[in-house]
């Protein structure tokens, strides 16, 4: 039996995860649709034997959102162009099934899972601006219940997509002339709420079984979805206390759900400030926070906290009692809206705190420092391991992999070597048997 | 002013354009899902200074149709990692305006120009087999003329899309924090018959303007819309009269519909089989032919007839008179029927040379022959280029590269070197301008 250890994602997200990241000297805000730069990237992900790199993913844009969400490179050209300069590291992409069709999400899987040989993961949302709507021909975005009723129709097409060729369908048999097996061939002949689907593929199957299934809603239809579908869950949770409750209750509706709780992975987000001394990562952290545009800050907390409108308001009053309901992400605002009253904090501190890192967990301190809450949280049952979030790139990765991981190493909590060579074999979850019940 | 030159596409169809490429036994047939084997033709492709590379593409299979069309990668990725591997070469992929929506396409597009600097392509099609349909909730393939109504709104919007940002619209002033002119992002607020669509694209304007607009169809409806739209028109014309008809169609019909005949590049296919003799050329012909299984090819022949049934009939009879209409590729079905009539070919005959190069321009000779053919064709106004349909892969392409492409160089016919970087670069075509009428 082998000892349990901690799985990283790297999360890409433009020029980095901190709202004023482009405006930091060593960055050049440019390469948030550079090639070059997001290459490098993953090459130094790769040198540090992280997981997976991650790519978040919207269908519109807002005004003054994060300007990493503004304009970017899309996930599946991006992550098959870096699955052609990487070997080992994982490629997970972000796709809406509110505004797809299933049959293009399971082929550009499957194919990445080809490109890859074996490294691709979905993370499966369901999209919550308004805006996206107004880009997909809707006149309104897809209520929430409903998206998720959706969602959950479109992963089950997707699965049975992916399984239309049995391993040892194509046998093309050069001498015969037989390319395939028609009865190892399966149509999917889906008729459903949302969709009407007759398959099969024109792909065959995956390398990896099916890519990896990556959720990371966190209301309670979103818990309930990732139970049942996910293998890989991404959270944000800013105490150790929320992170332990999310982790239980998920791993138990997982086994509910008739699941090894092994086999979901609960991945918190973290954003580290790693420096020489306690001190300089201290500085670091402010350096950012001071670079938050104060408007930007503001129409970020107003937006994700549904729209509301602070005009009336000083910056140095708390945050208003009536904060509207939002048809948008539930418990992002939940979040906020806690933080907020337990620290009770003003507009102006809420939208720093809130641009910095946005309700996930944040180390600010020595290699050894930031080893020791990672170790902590994994120990404690409140992660699998981690999303990290670093604020810039690409020096919060260089000083996490030439510091951080060597002693994560060295305490035998994170592997020195890839084991195998999917994704599926990094993060020790099984590969599905090559049969439809 | 520069001499005129060539203009070279190469088709990447599995491991060849001929049906049986998959049992020649210098190829592997599992290389049709294998990135390294593109990466190879890519290499190679860039070596010989080609065009681009082109990626054709459907949404469902037939059971018994071109190996190549069973499992395959899908082009937005394959593109994209081909992108990371190559420098100059351009990449153009087929995507379908009836079952995708023009956000996508848009964004993709435009992701697929930024990570290759420049070089993307979209092959515009309509779809034309109803299996598709099944695959994406519709119960009915859409008829031809509203395939082509779509089609042309489709257009109207990625156009308008990748012209959300102007040149100079991301500032991202690092000190003043301000990171794009509100002023110069244009929401598109398309309301038409078939999409609305509001914009704007998340995705700054691509390298190329936009990327470059390629077009197939050869009915009366494609060529109208080619006219309008594309910028280079794929067509399969298999004798010189036939292409010449045809290009003078498309030139005056571009002329007519506004603009300069010199800015829409008619490419005819042409599988070009190379020998050290014509004597060897001829028998890597026959090898291949002899290789078609008769089932297959009888299926195949039927399908490109609409679904004719030939259980009635002996394959030395002749094609019989009553060929059912189709909602299909009318051109190909058309193109067909003349070929067996002209050539008086029985049914077997008529599936061999169908299944050979599928109503394609055939050279059959050593490197000198094929070269001039090529310039024949070239100069005699038929044609600006060619799409090159290499029977089986690698070693076609590799002869060409090695042996015809230095005589047509020798002649001044084509690039010793490319002049630009981007694919309008390679192709002549003018960069549109920054700015939305």
């Amino acid at each position: 039996m082998s000892v349990r250890q901690m799985k990283f994602g790297l999360f890409l997200m433009g020029v980095g995860h901190h709202i004023a990241a482009w405006r930091h000297p060593d960055v050049r805000p440019e390469w948030c649709e550079d090639f070059t730069f997001f290459r490098r990237i993953a090459e130094i992900a790769e040198q540090g034997k992280l997981d997976m790199l991650f790519v978040s993913d919207g269908l519109a844009i807002e005004p003054l959102s994060h300007p990493a969400e503004i304009v970017r490179l899309e996930p599946f050209t991006l992550l098959a162009a870096l699955a052609a300069v990487t070997n080992r590291i994982g490629l997970a992409g972000t796709a809406s099934t509110t505004y797809n069709e299933p049959f293009h999400i399971a082929r550009k899987f499957s194919s990445l899972d080809h490109i890859s040989r074996g490294r691709a993961a979905w993370n499966i949302v369901t999209s919550y601006y308004e805006e996206e709507a107004y880009n997909f021909s809707q006149t309104a975005h897809l209520e929430h219940r409903l998206r998720y009723e959706r969602a959950r129709e479109f992963v089950d097409v997707v699965n049975g997509l992916w399984e239309s060729w049995d391993e040892e369908a194509l046998i093309r048999d050069q001498s015969s002339g037989i390319y395939f097996h028609a009865e190892k061939w399966r149509p999917l002949n889906h008729h459903g709420t949302h969709f009407s689907v007759r398959g099969p593929l024109n792909s065959s199957r995956p390398p990896q079984g099916k890519p990896v299934l990556i959720q990371a809603g966190s209301s309670q239809d979103g818990i309930r979805f990732a139970a049942h579908v996910a293998e890989v869950v991404f959270t944000a949770q800013s105490t150790l206390t929320d992170a332990q409750r999310f982790y239980q209750t998920v791993k138990q509706e997982a086994a509910r759900a008739g699941r090894n709780p092994d086999h979901i992975l609960i991945m918190p987000g973290v954003a580290p400030y790693i420096g020489r001394t306690e001190q300089e990562a201290r500085e670091q952290y402010e350096q950012l926070q001071e670079l938050i545009v104060p408007e930007v800050g503001l129409a970020f907390l107003s937006d994700y906290l549904g729209g509301i409108d602070f005009s009336g308001y000083s910056l140095d009053d708390p945050l208003p009692d009536d904060i509207p309901e939002t048809n948008g992400n539930q418990s992002r605002r939940q979040l906020i809206i806690d933080l907020a009253r337990r620290e009770r904090l003003t507009i102006r501190q809420l939208y720093q705190r809130i641009a910095g890192a946005r309700g996930h967990f944040t180390i600010i301190g020595t290699p050894e420092q930031v080893a020791d809450q990672l170790e902590y949280w994994f120990l404690q049952g409140a992660a699998d391991g981690f999303n990290l979030m670093f604020p810039y790139y690409p020096n919060g990765l260089q000083s996490f992999v030439e510091h951080v991981i060597p002693i994560l190493q060295k305490r035998g909590l994170f592997r020195r070597n890839y084991e195998g060579t999917t994704l599926r074999d990094h993060l020790g979850l099984p590969v599905p048997k090559s049969i439809r019940v």
